[in-house]
C-alpha cells in the first residue's frame, strides 16, 4: 500500500505546487521582506515588562538587580524591533529599493526614537490604571487591574503601536493592535488619538477607527463603535477624517454607536447604552435613546400589555 | 507536617477519583477516540502556510527551495490530518465499529479529497483579499491584510473547515472554526455556504449559523448575527434550514441581526447598522431602522429637548 | 558604528531606568508578591483535565492507569495552586504582614477546601453539557460540545473561579475568568452566582456582572449584558448588589441588555433579542421590543415605503 499511497500523495503535492505558479497576491514569496509575527508578539510582551516592571516580569529577579534585568530586556527589544522595522520599511515607496545599510540606519533611528517615548507612554498608563481603579466598583486593587483587565492590556498595546504609527513605521503597529484585538476583542486602530485617564470596561466588541480623536478622562464600555459613516468610497477615503471626535470627561455606555468624521461629542457628555449617533452633541449633555416600547405577553393567557418601560 | 499534609492531600485525591466511578458523559474515557486539539491547531497553521506561502511561513527559506519546503509541509499535513480523521470517524454511526484498517483507508481517502480542494480554496481566498483591500480605506497594502486582518484569518479557516464539512468529516471542522472564533471573535459554522469576494471588517461578535447561504461580493461588519428565529425545537431542528439566505453584492453594517431560514436578502441590498430583520428584502433595497428618537438633557439645566436625530 | 550605536542605546536604556525611580503604581516592584499568570493558566488546563478526564487529557494513557495519571495531576494542581494562593494572600489586609508559615498554612487550607468542591463542580458541569446538547440543533454530540464549545469552556472556568471566590481567595479567580474571557469573548465575573443546566450559545460579547444571580435552566446568547445601571459611584459601590437577578427556565436572546441590582427577571421568562430592560419582569412573560420601524428605499427609484416589519 505504501508505494501506491506515496504516488497519490505525490500527485496531490504536485497539484498544489503547480497552483503557486501564477502571479496572484497570495502566491507572492519574498523571504527578505517578511515581518515575523512571533517576534513582534515577543517584542510586545517584553515592552509590557518594561512598562510594568513589577507585574509582567516572568522571571524571579531580586530588586537590587532590577537595573541589570531591565537593561537586558530593553536592549533585547531594541535589537529585535530594529530588525523587524528594517524588514517592513521595504513596504514603503520611499525605501522599496533602499540598500540594506540605509534600511538598517533608518530602522535604528526609528527604534531609538520610539524607545525614547517610553517614559511618556508610562506616564499615560499610570493615569489609565488610576481611571480603571476609580471607575470600576468591582476592582479590588490596582494590581488586579494590571494583572487581569483586558481593557488596560489593549490600551497599553495601543499606546505602544500609536507611537510607532506616529513615526510612520508600516505594518508593525497594526500587527500589534490586532494581536491585542485577538486577546481582548477590543479593536483600536493605531492611528486613533486617545488622551490620558482612558478606561475601557469589559471591552469585547469595541471598535475605535483610524481617525478617531478621544480627549482625557473618557470611559467606554463593551460593544461601543466609534466608526465611519459609510465605506462605499473604499481606498478613495484613505487618509480622510472618517471617525468621530470625543471630548473630555465623556462616558459612552455599552453598545452605543457613534459614526462620522464630522461628529463631535462635546466635553462632559454621557452617551446612553445602545444609542446610535451620527450628529454632534453639545458640551454637558446626557444623550439617551427614548425608552424602547416593550411587549409583555403572558405565555399562558396570551397578550397582556404593550407599554413603554418606565 | 509533611506526613499529615500528605494524608489530607491523599484524602482529596481519593475523593475526586471516586467521583469518576459512575456513568456520566463527562466521565467518559476512551483514549483511542480522542481528537487532539493541539495537533488540529498545528494542522491549521500549516494549512495557512500552504494557502499563503509567502506570508505565513515561519522559517526563512530561499525561493529556490520553496518546492521542497512546501512538499514537506503538505506531506506533514496529510500525515497528521489523516490520523485525526481516523480517530473522529469513530464518532459516526457508520464507522463506530469499523476495523482500524477500514478507518485508516477511509481517513486517507477523505484527507486526499480535501487536499485536492486546496487550489480551489486558494482561488477563493485571492478574491477575499481583493475584497478586503478594495473595501477598507484603512488598508495600506494587501500584505497588511494577510498579516493582520482577523476577518481574513476567520474566513481562511472557515474555507478549510467547510471543505472538510462537505466531506462529512465529524468534529474536526467545528474544532477548526471554534479555534478561529477564539482568535477573532468571529463565529462561522463550517456548514455555512459563502461565495467569493467575502469581506469581514473588524468582525468581533459576528455569528453566521450552520444553514446560512451567502452570495458573492458580500461585506459584513462587527456584531452582525445571521441566526435562527427560535431554538426552542432543540435537537428536533437538527438539519432544518434555520438561517437566512443573503444574495450577491450585499453590505450588512455593524450590529444588524437577520434571522430565520425563510428570510431571503436579495441582491444589491444594503442593511443599515442595528437593523433587526426577520422577513425577506427585495433586490436593490436600502433597509435601515427609522432614526432612533433621542433624549438630550443638559446636565446643569435639566431637560432640554426630545428629538429625532436628523 | 558599533561603539557609537552602543552609546545611543545606553542613553535610551538609562532614560528608561531613570523613569522607574519615582513612586507610581506601575513602578511597584515586589517579586515575592507576584502571582504568575502562566502558572495559573496551567492550573486551569490541569483542572479541566481533572473535570473532563476523557476529553482534555493531553497524553495518551491507558484506562487502567487513569487513577495514577489523575492522582499525579491532582497533586500537581494542589502544589501549584497552594503556592500561588500563598502569594496573593499578601494582597489582603488580614495577611499583608503574615509570616511565610502562616501564609503557607492558610494557602494549604484554602487549596484543599477548593479541591474538595470538585465533585460538586463536576456535578454542575454534567448538567451544563446536557443543557448545551438539548438546546442547540447544531450540536452533533456531547463530545463535540466538550471539545469545541466556547460557552462550556467559559462556564467551566467560571465554576472553578467562583469556588475560589467563595473562599475569599484574592486576584486568582479574576485572573482565571479573564483568561476565559480572552479565549471566548465571554466575561463572567467570578462573584456571579449561576445555577445548574446553564447554556451559553456563541457567547462573544456576553458580560455577567459581579453581583448577578442566575437560576437553573437558563440559556443566554451572544452579546447579552447583565450589568449595572450606572457606575458613577465608582469604588463607593463596591460590594453593593448592582446587577440583576434572573429566575429559572429563562432564555435571553442575543444583544439583550438587563441592568440594575433591583431588576428581577421571573421564572419562565423569555427575553427577546436586543431588548433593553431596567425593570423587573413577572414570571411566565415573553418580553420583546416592539417591532422596529424600518425604512426600505429602492436604490434606483428612490424612497419606496416606510413600514413596520410584520
Amino acid at each position: 500500500m505504501g508505494t501506491y499511497e506515496d504516488k497519490e500523495v505525490q500527485k496531490v503535492v504536485g497539484l498544489i505546487l503547480k497552483d503557486y505558479e501564477d502571479e496572484r497576491t497570495i502566491n507572492a514569496i519574498d523571504v527578505h521582506h517578511q515581518p515575523d509575527k512571533d517576534v513582534i508578539i515577543n517584542v510586545i510582551d517584553q515592552l509590557l515588562t518594561i512598562l510594568y516592571p513589577g507585574y509582567y516580569s516572568d522571571k524571579v529577579f531580586r530588586v537590587y538587580s532590577l537595573k541589570n534585568t531591565m537593561s537586558a530586556t530593553i536592549e533585547n527589544v531594541i535589537y529585535h524591533l530594529k530588525k523587524q522595522i528594517a524588514i517592513v520599511l521595504k513596504y514603503t515607496d520611499e525605501y522599496a529599493s533602499a540598500s540594506q545599510e540605509t534600511l538598517d540606519e533608518k530602522a535604528k533611528e526609528l527604534t531609538l526614537s520610539f524607545m525614547k517615548k517610553i517614559p511618556q507612554i508610562r506616564n499615560c498608563l499610570e493615569t489609565d490604571v488610576d481611571a480603571a481603579f476609580e471607575g470600576d466598583p468591582a476592582a479590588k486593587s490596582r494590581a488586579e487591574i494590571i494583572f487581569s483587565y483586558p481593557g488596560l492590556f489593549a490600551v497599553s498595546v495601543y499606546r505602544i503601536a500609536h507611537e510607532l504609527h506616529l513615526l510612520s513605521v508600516p505594518m508593525i503597529p497594526r500587527m500589534m493592535t490586532e494581536h491585542a484585538h485577538s486577546i481582548t476583542g477590543i479593536d483600536i486602530h493605531p492611528g486613533a488619538t486617545i488622551g490620558k485617564h482612558f478606561f475601557i470596561d469589559h471591552g469585547t466588541g469595541i471598535v475605535i477607527g483610524e481617525t478617531t480623536n478621544i480627549g482625557e478622562h473618557v470611559k467606554i464600555y463593551q460593544g461601543v463603535t466609534l466608526g465611519g459613516l459609510s465605506t462605499r468610497g473604499g481606498q478613495k477615503l484613505s487618509g480622510v477624517k472618517r471617525h468621530p471626535t470625543i471630548g473630555n470627561n465623556v462616558t459612552i455606555y455599552s453598545g452605543a454607536t457613534i459614526l462620522g468624521g464630522e461628529t463631535v461629542i462635546g466635553d462632559d457628555v454621557t452617551v446612553g447604552g445602545n444609542t446610535f449617533l451620527v450628529n454632534s452633541v453639545e458640551n454637558g449633555t446626557l444623550v439617551s435613546a427614548k425608552k424602547q416600547e416593550l411587549k409583555f405577553v403572558n405565555k399562558k393567557q396570551g397578550q397582556k400589555k404593550t407599554t413603554k418601560e418606565k
